[in-house]
């Protein structure tokens, strides 16, 4: 599996994570444990005992510490064993799992998947505007998903397939219509589409003065390696007045193909009423799971264990920002992967 | 996978293709579409976009042209891409995929699966018999089974099975104590049992004046490569008074491990009850689905991934006609691919 | 798949193999199928007929013989075809299957795996206490287990987990606390756990005469190659009488990661009451199915296909009794494959 490894990867939403349980999860191939410390600060710890290869996640978790369910040995947040129980007490030097650095921020629970040493938390985008609307205004949700995670990328970074694949909800016919303009800026790829005065997607027709009317539209989706996208959405309702949404897919590997796909989504309008939260809740979590996972599901069984290019896609007008994403994140893998080679 | 490929296979029953839907199948490994065209005639097609892999099978069909769910590009039946919605709508040279040869003849859609160049319909066997009773006299099933077709063939070649696999329906043991002559025809084999005054099947036993009186049978199959079947069977009810049943046995390769089982069964006996027919339909469906399937998946879970001669099997009297079909496809086989690597 | 070849494997209980029943079994790795003859003898043969490797299993057994449900053939329980009911009924020479040596003892069904010439039943070891008790002191089960045998025995050879595994049940942390004596006699490794003075395990609790009182307690494991064990537990309750429990925890591979497992538990006490076995038989199935298989099939999950040791286990003060019995089984399959490559 080649992975960018010196990367920020989302592991879980932090309500993913209460106090006292232990959350497993398989990244880049790696098993890991998560827990909140006594502080309440999220730890990640390799999820397997070195003493008999047992799943730590099974065991259980006080101050802090978990101890494994099969023989007792208990290991902190630092990967350290702190207690074993057998003969005279003493810890074996080679009693320890491999811990990683973790930053809860935004929400969201932030791994670092290589050394500790070289985690900067700097990296770390901020995704600050999920937390600067009310709860009732903001959905999160999780699926784990069988296909490769820079095909749910890809699906991200073209989104004309909205018009096909969702035209009951998120697609109308306008982002087909239109011609995405994209731009790199650093490791960042951009593409936003403007639409002007054509059909507005279902799920916006219902928020308008006339659901009926045609209008202005703006989508703008920004990737970050090695795999988040930033998507805003905006329909002009009247003169200098839009609506909008703030949304993001974040995609981390769990193998070369399964994905933790992870999703958010915020808006500018009806922002206080729960039950119509809820609604949007179950609707976006429909679409996803009826529709886009189904599609990159069988996308990857087409494809198998093949890369994208190795097949030779046929490639349209449309591929243009998924395609630059695909070649960044391969020139950063390959950039890292010399730098390891060097003596 | 080494299949003959110049030559026709069965796809489908033709009803399991009604205007305006899409039939995904996979033969000898590749994915295939199939629907009708405008005119109603058959089509079948790669399973696979160009573009991003989707199965074209999740899309529309419109007008004889199959649109992608992902992104939209449209296909017709002869693999072109005929309209691209992105950019300015130019269509790449590389957008088409694969056509197939499709052949709809006696309710069954046949399909070549090597070049289209070299398909001869002349080779089509002549079922007609399918359509030359009421259709309440006819019954047609599908079966997918987790077994190589051969081991399929086989279980037909060898009919002695009935009397051991079968004893409550289709065996009374005459099969066994009848001797089969095998003769060969060009590539045909055909095997018939000729069995005098013995125990009459229950199957048939009900239709006889006397259901427990013995009786002349007749009992024939022929083989025709790669893999289908016509089985005759004929019982003296009285003098010159024959009730006979006209049988189809027709095994397409999934993969190597799986197989399209297509059966049919006509009969010149109560020929115009359709509850009966039903009826006849539950108890086929239930024999071939309860006790045939089982055995022939069991037989392929046991030999793996092995060739049936490298495993050493004992022969016996009844492989005769068996024996004789294999090699013959093997030399079919053999030859196909001498040919191909010839300068 | 290295496994001892001459050894004695545990097979079945003897009341799965009723009369007139096929049981069939996978034992390293070969498929066998067990059944009695006319005088009621357990036999075990190739579970594969070698007409057209059918499951002989799926046939029927008449007068200690099988019969092919496939085609007929039928066959003793040394293996040879002894009826081919087509053509002029000549058995062909190669028409036999392996036969294995079975011997019924102790309620056990024991298994030969090598040559039979090589078989010695004054090899199998002695657990008759098994039937040394009444009926409704005894309890025996069978759990089939995805996970290799060696990690099975090591859950018995290592009985500290008792304490981390089933706190509500069979530990109550004094096994952890005392320290476990390992001596070796022949090819056995014996474990002796003496406590003093300590809690007792709830499921040992319920029959003192003070349920809250400490205890003298002595447990002690006997591992015989190639993988089974007789655990035998013995609490003090008043000055010179104990309540004990003599139990068998017998490991067959099915493959090198599945395993056949066997228990059987026996008592002094209550031993007369046919409703409280039942319930013991309730509360040992579900302790071994809900917690030790679990884990241990974790564990296989976590290591894959890789060897123990290979892995580097930490090793700890309670490993010392499976490391050892490891150890002595290397050795003698190792003494077995060099025997086999000389000349």
């Amino acid at each position: 599996m080649s992975f960018l490894k010196n990367a920020w990867y989302v592991a879980a939403w932090g309500r993913e994570v209460p106090t006292e349980k232990l959350l497993p999860r398989i990244l880049l191939g790696e098993p890991v444990v998560f827990f909140r410390d006594e502080k309440g600060a999220v730890a990640g710890i390799e999820d397997r005992c070195p003493h008999r290869f047992a799943p730590l996640h099974e065991g259980t978790l006080e101050g802090g510490q978990v101890r494994c369910r099969y023989h007792g040995l208990e290991f902190n947040g630092a990967g350290a064993c702190v207690r074993n129980p057998h003969g005279n007490g003493a810890i074996p030097s080679a009693a320890r799992v491999k811990s990683y650095r973790v930053v809860e921020k935004d929400l969201i629970v932030w791994v670092w998947m290589s050394d500790e040493s070289a985690a900067d938390e700097s990296l770390i985008p901020d995704f600050s505007f999920l937390t600067s609307v009310p709860d009732t205004a903001r959905n999160t949700g999780y699926l784990p998903t069988a296909a490769n995670y820079q095909l749910l990328a890809d699906n991200i970074m073209d989104l004309s397939h909205v018009d096909y694949l969702h035209p009951t909800t998120l697609g109308g016919g306008a982002m087909t219509r239109s011609r995405p303009e994209v731009t790199e800026s650093g490791t960042q790829v951009r593409i936003k589409w403007t639409v002007k005065d054509d059909v507005v997607p279902p799920s916006f027709a219902h928020h308008m003065p006339d659901p009926n009317a045609k209008a202005d539209q703006t989508t703008q989706v920004v990737w970050y390696p090695p795999g988040y996208m930033n998507l805003s959405t905006s329909v002009e309702v009247a003169d200098g007045q839009d609506i909008c949404t703030n949304n993001l897919h974040l995609m981390t590997p769990e193998t070369e193909e399964r994905t933790h796909y992870f999703f958010a989504n915020t808006r500018n309008f009806v922002q206080e009423d729960g039950e119509f939260n809820r609604m949007l809740d179950t609707i976006l979590i429909n679409v996803f799971s009826e529709e886009d996972k189904p599609m990159v599901e069988a996308q990857q069984r087409n494809m198998g264990t093949s890369d994208l290019f190795s097949l030779r896609p046929v490639l349209l007008a449309c591929d243009g920002g998924a395609v630059r994403a695909r070649r960044t994140l391969e020139t950063l893998i390959a950039n890292e992967q010399a730098m390891r080679a060097q003596p």
